[in-house]
């Protein structure tokens, strides 16, 4: 049979009323250590993520995001990125979906929503930095950009750290507001708000966990300045993802640690790309296979771009749940002829 | 809403049912000229196909071709060719799907099987071409390689051209045998089999139309042999998709005019990879735009390696009728959050 499962949101949410969002960001986090241990170029093979960006009607780009795992399986994230959409037509700045297909017939295996195994991944790749490259103990969090990815940023951290203070800042100060009741009740630490750009460039300070996830313009970055900071400070720089888009002033960057998601990607689009191979850290996957300890005392920044692995990863944990659950759709999306040699046996 | 359109097999099945084989065919072809006549490169933008290419288990490849309508869709289609399907597992060879998304919001409004679509628009191409490339009389058609895609053209061509006779050669024999009865009612014709690759290199001759749909392997062709043939011989050369994957013999390539559906595409990777672009003749959309009768009475060769553009056009016939009709199914994939700065909300 020619079957396709659908995972639409529906099934999403009987997943999460199942097992919980705590165990499913954990299932994420645990999938991706386990994969980035095991690891290897040669059979996890990714093709550069490309698409179409453009300015009409607003700034935005649709992009594919594909990976193989040699003799298994080819995964495709498609995923959209208008960060006009939160205030223009209230909907996620990022909007995706991942498609499975079989490398033995090309059939289409499964097609899931991963508008909300984005967030969740990305989190789960800042938890496992933080894990690694931060000291083990309770951390003062500082996030600027309070969006969607934000809220799975501090949640995934909180379930590798015990987190004891929050610092928010967003440069619609109203967005920052609401941050709190947006956290998973799991997360009990406060939210305090910083408000204004004073504020917002000394947000190094006093922080021993600092998350970067905004919607800045290409060329408009940095949205921190540099200066004094915790010797341990340790960086996740979610926003950056595109040429000329960086979130991080250049010394900061220059004289940091800084460990990419996928060196290519990051050198192309990330916080590296104003930098050479040379100047970089390990890639995260390299620290999980080969822990350096003593980088959890150093200055780091994780440069998270968004590995097409990492979606692989969670559409498979997000696909499993449905599996043993029973959920999601079951269709026959592409035909199953009598006839291989007849186009309209199908749908004679 | 955050609402997708999934066009299922069955989707199209009650599509076809409705509207009937050759209406659909006719729409197709009807809508690829029109679109043609007003193509303008810089209102619809291709990005070049890529993707993963393996040889285990079977020799196989899963590619996607993307296009986009400036200010409108996104389309890509997403394909597997793997031509061990119909021998090994009783599957088409190729096995697509086409998803469109929204370039306002990032948005999948519609995923749809293109398996059926592909054949229908390879289709109507070269029916297209055809009837730019032939003389408007009653054809001697002759067809190497009798699997899916041979069917829709001959379908397709019996659309714009009476078709007197049809001989046709298989490398497995008993696929062209069955090939009489996988043809659709509209198609009167006998079918003679042609049978050894004797005859099979001589079916240049006595012929006005000539398709080539093989699955040949990369640098194992040509699958005719040059020789005599009647002036206005036209080909539709359908087969050469992949780089060293070529059908004709380049001595017959050279001499005709070849019309490229995709220059830059069939530079890399049709029967144009061995010439340089001063060889070749105008695109088909320039052909469409600019008729020129007087190829109809020379030697021309349709290089058909599949555009993306094609299979945009077969789309939104078919999602127009499902519309139209009430068909397909509609579904909440992606979240619509209350909340849009909240990637939980869609699944508390």
């Amino acid at each position: 049979m020619a079957e396709t499962v659908i995972c639409d949101i529906r099934a999403v949410r009987s997943v999460i009323e199942a097992v919980g969002l705590d165990r499913f960001m954990d299932d994420v986090i645990e999938a991706m250590r386990i994969s980035f241990r095991a690891f290897d170029p040669e059979a996890t093979v990714t093709i550069d993520r490309t698409g179409f960006a453009y300015d009409k009607p607003d700034l935005g780009l649709v992009e594919w995001m594909p990976t193989m795992e040699v003799g298994g399986r080819v995964s495709i994230k498609t995923v959209g990125y208008h960060p006009t959409n939160p205030t223009q037509r209230s909907m996620p700045s990022v909007m995706a979906t991942t498609s499975l297909h079989d490398t033995t017939s090309g059939r289409l295996v499964a097609l899931t929503d991963a508008t909300f195994l984005t967030a969740i991944r990305t989190g789960a790749a800042s938890a496992l930095a933080t894990e690694q490259l931060s000291p083990d103990r309770p951390i003062d969090l500082a996030v600027i950009g309070c969006g969607a990815q934000s809220v799975s940023q501090i949640h995934a951290i909180s379930r590798v750290r015990e987190i004891r203070s929050i610092r928010a800042f967003d440069p619609q100060s109203e967005v920052a507001r609401t941050l709190r009741r947006r956290l998973p009740p799991s997360v009990v630490a406060e939210v305090e708000v910083v408000d204004g750009d004073d504020a917002r460039a000394r947000m190094l300070g006093d922080t021993d966990v600092l998350v970067t996830a905004t919607s800045v313009d290409p060329d408009a970055g940095p949205v921190v300045d540099d200066g004094a900071h915790r010797p341990h400070l340790h960086v996740n720089a979610v926003g950056a993802d595109f040429p000329g888009k960086v979130e991080l002033p250049r010394s900061l960057a220059e004289r940091a640690v800084l460990v990419p998601d996928n060196l290519r990607q990051c050198l192309a689009e990330g916080e590296a790309q104003t930098m050479t191979a040379d100047q970089l850290g390990p890639e995260l996957f390299e620290l999980l296979q080969s822990p350096r300890p003593s980088l959890q005392h150093e200055l780091t920044v994780f440069d998270s771009t968004g590995w097409a692995l990492e979606d692989l990863i969670a559409a498979e944990v997000l696909l499993g749940h449905c599996e043993r659950l029973g959920l999601g759709l079951t269709i026959d999306l592409q035909p199953d002829p009598a006839d291989p040699y007849d186009p309209y046996d199908a749908v004679r």
